[in-house]
C-alpha cells in the first residue's frame, strides 16, 4: 500500500503542472499552493514551484535586514542583495541589477523574488531572462509590461514556511525559523546587518554552506558539498580578489581549522557561524590568531 | 489556516525524531516510513532518514546494473561503487572499501547503503565511523557486532520511490522513475555497464552534477551548482588525474559546449548526457572533433 496514494490522494489539488522533475515523470500537488499566479507565460513546472519557494523563503528572511532580493537556479542562492540604501525605486531597482550580476553567467533562466512590489521602473530594468517573477506586490502596469514574456508572475498569499521530503514512502517535515542573530564573540565590530545578510543566504544555501558576502551582495556561494571545506574553497574560488575584507558565513560549525584557513588566506576578515565543535577552542584561538572577526550564530542553519 | 496542521496531523504517525533540520527546529512524520529500525545506537534525526532515503535511493537504481553500494553526506552522494567482480564477499567487501575511500575525507560520518546483505565480514571491514547503515538484509552476527556502536541500522521495506517537497503550504510531489538505458551515439564504444552506473550517479547527485567514473568507483561529484559549467569543473577538479581516459554523466543537456571543453581537457574520453538543446549540433560536433565517445541518454535525471 502507498501512503501518497492512498491516504493523499483525497487532498489532491486540481493544479496541472508540465510534469514533474523531469519531462518522464508525473507531478502531484496536494493542498492548495498560497500564491496567486498573475502570469504564466508558460505553463508552471514542479521545478518552477519548488525554485520560487526556495527564493521566496529566503526573500522573506531578508526582512530581519530591511528586504532584498534573491536569484534562485536549480534551487539554490546565486546572487542575493540586501536593501543597504534606502526605499526608493532606484535602490530597489540597483538592488535587483546587484543580485542578478552577482553570478551574471547563473542568473540566465533564474528565478527572482523580491520583498518589495514589483514596479513598472523595476520591471524595464530586467534584462535577463528569468524564468519566474516573484514579489509581495505587482503593479497593474507592471503586470502589463511583464505579460509580453514567457516569465510566470506569482505573488505569494500568507503562509508558515516548513521543510520536508518524501521518504520511504513518509513525509518528513522540520520547521522552517530563521532566529539567527549573531553576536561579536572579538575582533573589530563589522555592520552587524551584513554580518546577519550573510547568515540569512547560508540559512537557504545547501548544506554544507559557505556565503562571502562583500558591500550588501554575495560575491562567492559555496552549498550543496560533502564537506565544508570543499564549499570554503567554491566560495573563494567564485569570490576571487572580492574576497578581500569579505565576511563569510558557515550553516554550521567549522570541525576543523582548514575551512576556516581557505577563507582567511583569501581575504575574509570576519566570519559568522555556530558553535558547538568539540574543537571550538582550537577553531576560535586559530581565527584569533589571524586577526580576523568572529561572530557567534545562535542557531544551525542547515538546508538540504 | 495551514494545510499541514489542518489536514495531515490526523496522519501524524508517532516515530519520535531528536529534532527537525536543525536542533532548534521541530520534526513531524505523516505516514508510517517503511523501514525497520534494527539498532538505533542514537537516537534517529530528521536528517538521518533524509540522507538514508537518498542513499537508498540511489543503490536501488544500482541494481540496474547489478548491484553496488553508496555513502552519502548532507543527501548528496560522495561515494559510490557498483559490483564489477561477482558476488561473493570478497567482492562485495572490496565494493564497499571502494565507495567509502572514493572520497575517503566526505566518508566520515557518513551514511552507507547497499544493495546486498550486510554481512559479519562486510561490518567487520567497516572502518570509518558511519551515522547509519542501510541494507536489505542484516545476518544476526553483523546486527549483533554494529549494535555495540552508535551507528542506527535501518532495513527498508517495499515502497515505490518518490520525490517531493513542501512549496507555498502545499506538496508538490513527483515520480522517480529511472529508465536510463544510454545508446551510443558514436565514438569507441566503453563498458555499457560502467556508463549506465555514471548516469545512476548523476541522477542521484543534485543538480547541475556531472559524475565522472572510472573502474567502476566515482572519482569525482560534481553537483548542487546554479551552472553545469562549474559542476564540471568541480568534478574534474576532484578527479584530478583519475579523470584520465574516464567516463562522465551529465544530468542534463549541455547547453554550450563550455561544460563539456572542461571534461575533455581533463582527459574524460566518454560522455553521457540526454539531448534536447537547440545547441545540440555543436556540441555533438565538438565532442566528434575531440575524438570523443558520447552516448546519449534518453532520460534528462534531475534531482534537487
Amino acid at each position: 500500500m502507498n501512503f501518497f496514494e492512498d491516504k493523499l490522494m483525497l487532498e489532491k489539488y486540481d493544479i496541472q503542472l508540465r510534469y514533474g522533475e523531469n519531462p518522464h515523470e508525473k507531478a502531484y500537488v496536494f493542498g492548495r499552493p498560497q500564491f496567486e499566479l498573475l502570469h504564466e507565460g508558460k505553463q508552471l513546472s514542479f521545478n518552477n514551484i519548488l525554485d520560487a519557494e526556495a527564493a521566496w523563503s529566503l526573500t522573506r528572511n531578508l526582512e530581519v535586514v530591511g528586504g532584498g532580493c534573491a536569484v534562485v537556479k536549480h534551487q539554490t542562492p546565486c546572487g542575493v542583495s540586501y536593501l543597504r540604501d534606502g526605499d526608493t525605486i532606484a535602490d530597489k531597482t540597483r538592488c535587483v541589477a546587484s543580485a542578478l550580476s552577482a553570478d551574471g553567467e547563473s542568473s540566465y533562466g533564474g528565478i527572482l523574488a523580491t520583498s518589495f512590489e514589483m514596479t513598472l521602473d523595476i520591471a524595464r530594468s530586467l534584462k535577463t531572462f528569468l524564468e519566474v517573477i516573484v514579489a509581495p506586490a505587482f503593479e497593474d502596469e507592471a503586470v502589463e509590461y511583464l505579460s509580453k514574456k514567457k516569465v510566470r508572475l506569482i505573488r505569494p498569499l500568507n503562509y508558515t514556511s516548513y521543510v520536508g521530503k518524501i521518504a520511504f514512502d513518509s513525509l518528513i517535515i522540520s520547521e522552517r525559523r530563521f532566529d539567527g542573530h549573531p553576536e561579536l564573540l572579538f575582533g573589530e565590530p563589522f555592520d552587524l546587518k551584513e554580518v546577519t545578510f550573510a547568515l540569512i543566504v547560508a540559512e537557504a544555501t545547501r548544506s554544507n554552506a559557505i556565503v562571502i558576502v562583500k558591500d550588501g551582495v554575495t560575491v562567492g556561494i559555496g552549498g550543496g558539498q560533502p564537506s565544508r571545506k570543499r564549499s570554503a574553497w567554491i566560495a573563494t574560488t567564485l569570490a576571487g580578489r572580492n574576497a578581500e575584507g569579505a565576511i563569510a558565513a558557515s550553516d554550521a560549525f567549522f570541525p576543523f581549522t582548514d575551512g576556516l584557513d581557505i577563507l582567511i588566506k583569501a581575504g575574509v576578515k570576519c566570519v559568522v557561524a555556530p558553535l558547538g565543535s568539540i574543537r571550538d577552542e582550537n577553531v576560535l584561538t586559530f581565527a584569533k590568531e589571524n586577526g580576523i572577526t568572529f561572530y557567534s550564530s545562535p542557531i544551525r542553519v542547515f538546508r538540504h
